[in-house]
């Protein structure tokens, strides 16, 4: 660099410092930049003609089954909104719990961009059940409705919690019946899999998941997602809709190849493990401070607590997470990869400091 | 990496290798990759507010102007389509080249994602003028008519041309005076600038463009591109449209300080200028060789032949572009950031020994 | 016509049957046909350039106040969907009630052809309150959430039930307070006035709503709804809208004159009184069978029931009527302007001699 | 209605006056409104389960053959937009002449509704050519490119001429063999017929076009046009599609009988060929006038003439008519099923007298 005048930049910020807001406030795993390195310099073609895409198949089906297409995207939100658009027609509709990611945090991009109607369903801890979805199967043939086509569940959910296999079997086995194909937003299925101590393919190909938004962002790569189809029966026109929905990248090397770091060894599951684990060390620790109450199972990286909003004020003075409920004050406490057992002990103790200084007040 | 038991990515490619397919089948240029390093570890809040993207503001108004703001996206597509959605209304039209990219190569995102009509206009080298926008003025204020609102232009060109600074004040001026505003594509805006010897605010915010898609990926970046507003008036909702059009990055840092790279010192333009010289090196050669015709005027990195097609299959055997015209067989040859005198000279000589094998079979 | 040579189209179906699946088995009252014999003949400027259609805005200004604007589309999802698109931004978002028409009958168009996002809500017989609007106001200004901007209300509502003038107003007051403009689905808004006693202004532009729906073609027209805007500052492009919506008629003096009709006079309040009055009257009569439970209080022109699945499977042997929950079997049965005293006592008889069969079955 | 208070609506037009703006601004046939009268009272299921939307399946089957599917939507935006999104995937783009009306006249309604891609072609007398559709099958299988689906023609053309049945059915026939659909916008398809002295099924069925959007309301309707699906297996989901478009009439038997009373006999072909013979009559006796020129062949019920603006703007001051072209000067005169002899030779004589006055001026 010093040879073509430019300045590096510098490093703005303080690499020791962590937070419990969320998992992507974390950089990227240290493998994963070596990775980038690997694979720069010289020419690849581009939009995924490169030997790192081309690569890239072998990988995922050692983890979702021979017939696994694989189609790396930028973000989560375009990876579930290329996925919909691909499993359905012009006409359709999607079931999703109303906690659903698609629902609540996508600023309608489901259907600003894609046109779907989203048949959302109240949940208990983010979970659909076969009833539930079966709910919302009225008006089938009835040109006055949307019709629904697909069921779209989140691995593990945004509360934290986990389907079990068998869950996973029975909802895939209904909607199928019912002529639903399913979608998983798997932006934290690595944590789910840690979580249920099963293979990629065991929650997801060998249950009957049709299509997977598959999280790397959440789990220790820089950027990137990858839309897996594991039954090419369910989708059509993906290629063309990857790129209309402007989530093609020119040179897709450097997306591939953060996916082979992670899920061409175990690192996919060494960082959602640990990440797992120490949400399960804060749970614990937490959940045994008098008047704090742990709202759901912590089965995954995400502890959701009531405390009293005047607590949450002060813990935020040094620490950062995120207020779920504004009109219950619940927060929402996140693990990453990155996670230190001493980043949690010294949260939790704050927490517990908080409470019993309210406790004096009141 | 060792200690978790990791493999390392290993290299799949020679990085000694280039073509002249594009300026996206180049990596990123060291200094990115240094940047990224820097940006990494410990946690930065998420989706831009972080301390690489709060500096990115100074960075840009450096160049574009006290005015300005910056969205950094994924990719050109994206840039693109969020600007335009975000200076149009439901009903409005806009005005583009026939070879404009967001006409051509987008798999209609700008229809199927922002409803945009595109009055596309024929043109010499890919070059709008007054005269031109001013034809599609008609059915202003009839209902039938989607509403002209923006006028889109590229610089560089797609057909690898450059508007003067008189020629974009010309269009600028002429465009505000129809009410229209001015959305420049600059996916090679760098490009442009290197080649007219000026600054980036001077064939922008100077002569009166509204909206820059300002291009990352094909001058160096890795992955990246910016949305920049010189006219804050002629945008709205620009951060949810974002959202909503999938282009919003979790961990913005690793986009923003690639962005720090590039335009915190001069690498923007050494990296263009140099492309520039080999193109313009490439043309000079491939001009002078017997049945080569040189079909758009060199003034950024592309380089447009018209050679026999069969010259071209044979070529194509140790090298690697792409077909412009398929009726025509026009060809376009590429520069990037790092091509190398070494290797336009070698391509030269291969396209002179194939016209000239081509002559003695004839 | 014999002079050149056209048959007649002869009556096919038997004018005196009627039945209460819905007021849009009606036909046209016959002073909507008259209207449409005397507009007839001659030319007239097209797209509502005609004598009609400028007379309308007087005709709607009785009854609306002097700021409103009229804009006659063909149907009401036309009309709901057209003004939604003209109240909001492109990443905006309606508040509704789960039961409302725009949520379950309309194929999907809010969100198929306006982007648009619905924040549905449970509601107690269909009608909103300032408190569950408030409920959904969360995430303003946040980028990842579509923003609140209209709260969409019907009247009557979907269960044939009616907000009062106060209910009205103090909705109204809180959306407006909270910046959100305020939508009424008037598809049946005369039955709600006549239920009311009040006048077409009093629930409307008394109290703040700012764009109507007005529903005609369920109150005896044969075609035509029409988009009053109230409060012009609510909305913007509607004639463009209008037209890419394809909802603008080209002889447009037919819709026009039809309204007239409905509302140059008092036939709006007749017709829908007369609705009115018979709902009632069936309400009456079954809910004084034993077994038949009216499961929504009755202000309009519907009548909803629980009555035996069996029972309903009998008597639909001669009488046609809807089913409104697959689930519980409830029932809908609706009157229309053309309804009878007799029609209705002959069908309270048959639900009656129905009931008392199944009884005796048990 | 005398009996509830009703006052009739009054006449506000001259019923003897007529124009030559367009076919659109004349009325309905009297048949029409006989039929209406004749489907009006009592109860008929709606949304087109009534008895003359029955009907009409068989109406249009004597005319387009045994396999035609018909659907009656509202207007001529909505039948072109509905069958084209029934005919194409959410990647796909249509080729059409740039005078197309879809292109032109809908205020984008295809690209803003259905996220069509339009790739128009600029075409001598508005038809297009299979060399020019084969001009826009670029890029097919790219997934950078919207990729053809559909050829959509319009006979008559915008221009007022005529596909002749060859040329129809050379274009069908190079469309099929390259994977596309033809879909005809039919708006003035009985001028054409009625021009070409064939039956409707001869320029359609017969020649392989797919899709109609069949107009009415051109040809002496009250409101009303029709998909004529002539190839069921070129169309998905068109019942969902209508209604989400917002193009499903309620009270459709007022549609239906409409066109009952069109096409059970020979009306469609007794208006169609006045409005034809009558342009033809005002083309010779214009064209024969010094200084007039008539731009287009006179194939159906428009002439396009080039005129002096100022003659133009003095006839405006008796007569209405459009100009074409801002630019040119280019006039059209549309004659319409209710057109006199002496309607057309009085405009002719003042046409004559004002270009005379224009002389003696010069």
């Amino acid at each position: 660099m010093a040879s073509n005048g430019e300045p590096q930049v510098r490093r703005r910020h303080d690499p020791s410092r962590r937070s419990f807001a969320s998992d992507n406030y974390a950089g990227a795993h240290p493998a994963v930049l070596a990775a980038l390195q690997a694979a720069n310099g010289g020419h690849q073609a581009s939009y995924g003609a490169d030997e790192y895409t081309a690569r890239l198949g072998d990988v995922f089906r050692t983890h979702f089954g021979e017939a696994c297409e694989v189609f790396p995207v930028f973000n989560g939100t375009g990876a579930n909104v290329v996925s919909l658009q691909a499993m359905t027609r012009r006409w359709d509709a999607v079931i999703c719990s109303e906690s659903a990611h698609i629902n609540v945090d996508e600023c309608g991009a489901p259907e600003k961009v894609a046109g779907l109607k989203l048949l959302s369903i109240p949940t208990d801890h983010g979970k659909l059940t076969p009833e539930l979805v079966a709910s919302r199967l009225t008006g089938i043939g009835d040109e006055h409705r949307a019709q629904p086509r697909v069921v779209s569940l989140t691995q593990s959910t945004e509360l934290g919690t986990c389907y079990s296999v068998d869950e996973l079997a029975a909802l895939c086995e209904a909607a199928h019946r019912s002529a639903l194909a399913v979608h998983m937003d798997g932006a934290r299925i690595c944590n789910a899999a840690a979580s249920l101590g099963v293979g990629l393919g065991d929650l997801t190909t060998d249950v009957g998941v049709d299509v997977i938004s598959f999280g790397g962002t959440k789990n220790g790569l820089m950027l990137g997602e990858a839309i897996v189809v594991v039954n090419p029966g369910a989708v059509a026109g993906i290629g063309y809709l990857r790129k209309a929905a402007m989530q093609l990248a020119s040179k897709m090397r450097f997306i591939s190849v953060q996916f082979e770091a992670l899920l061409g060894g175990d690192l996919w599951l060494s960082n959602a493990r640990r990440a797992n684990e120490l949400a399960a060390r804060l749970a614990s620790a937490a959940g045994a401070i008098p008047g704090v109450r742990i709202t759901h199972p912590v089965e995954a990286n995400a502890v959701f607590a009531l405390i009293p909003t005047a607590v949450a004020a002060r813990l935020r003075l040094r620490h950062s997470f995120h207020t779920w409920s504004e009109s219950t004050g619940e927060v929402r406490w996140m693990t990453s990869f990155d996670t230190t057992e001493d980043d949690v002990d010294r949260f939790a103790a704050d927490v517990a400091a908080e409470m019993a200084a309210q406790d004096e007040r009141a």
